[in-house]
């Protein structure tokens, strides 16, 4: 039998950069006994994104971090809005060079996630933050 | 009981920018008296894009469009796919760098879209288009 | 009646390039006998892309290639994360860029792309891989 399943997750940012929440998430889906269906991610911003990267060396997300610094510069003299601060435009631009939702299979109780993807929040703001997911389960469970 | 929904949109443009529809969305949610689930929006175009960002101040979008049209600019002359104009290969890879499917989910009958998240569609071509959406709801409904 | 099915695709690239493989899911769906539902594919890589683009003119893709080129350089100096090769940091930021996942409707057992949409597998590495996506159908079957 298909069911549903709903839960709103907080996460505490310190400001810009890479925070995996991969955990929280697979938690869920056991608390729920979700077994095989699909479960989305939304994330209710604008100024921070959802993104499935590599878990595995640090470093790579120091590099997309460094990229997407010297593509979407702080501070750039292109932006009107610039009333709530500098990388206030440059998150919007981030946000829409990248997602605010996803969705994956789950199998099993797991998400069909590749052996080296973790789900990461990504503040693009350089004050901490309280960014809100909406998460969202159909399927089998039970 | 789970249930399902379908309808294609048709979203006029007026040629390149922003143009948001997050209301024709939401109506068609309450006419099929849709309660909880998940909304996918499907973009059936290859120079155009869906973006959920901020509905608040009208710069934001301005600032997007600007950005956008320095890192992807008319007529550069990296293209060889230029028989359709100078905006056509530049709506490409505008639509390659953002999306053209989303998925939110629904509950009590309303998309948990974040206070200041709008759903837009994104013209990447300088000519007015007739764009096309397809909808689907699955989830409770009645 | 609601129901689901799942699938493991694997698709073999000979290096960087975009790879179609529409037929391969559409005859997925026709085998399952998919009616009216969700289709969702999740790509389990974070160095290559799942993207929806134009498959007449393959210029197209050509150009698509050459921007991400030029975006993103192989060997760009700004990288730490380098020991994996000069196209692997590229690849993880190209992946940022687009996207790892998809959801589109289904109707009538047809997927709701539209006239010019392809989905490509977008492989960001120079050396060949197998790539493996995950395949998931809610809806209606049979």
């Amino acid at each position: 039998m298909i069911t549903q399943a709903f839960q709103d997750l907080t996460i505490p940012t310190r400001g810009r950069g890479l925070y995996e929440f991969t955990t929280a998430v697979a938690q869920w889906l056991d608390r729920q006994h979700c077994r095989h269906g699909l479960i989305t991610l939304h994330l209710q911003h604008t100024s921070a994104s959802l993104l499935i990267q590599e878990n595995a060396d640090p470093d790579v997300r120091r590099d997309l971090e460094a990229f997407f610094k010297r593509l979407v510069p702080d501070g750039d003299r292109l932006f009107v809005h610039t009333m709530e601060g500098d990388d206030d435009m440059p998150a919007h631009v981030r946000t829409a060079l990248t997602a605010v939702n996803l969705s994956l299979p789950v199998r099993e109780g797991r998400m069909t996630l590749g052996t080296w993807q973790g789900i990461y929040l990504w503040e693009h703001r350089t004050q901490p933050h309280a960014r809100h997911i909406a998460l969202h389960f159909i399927g089998e469970a039970g």
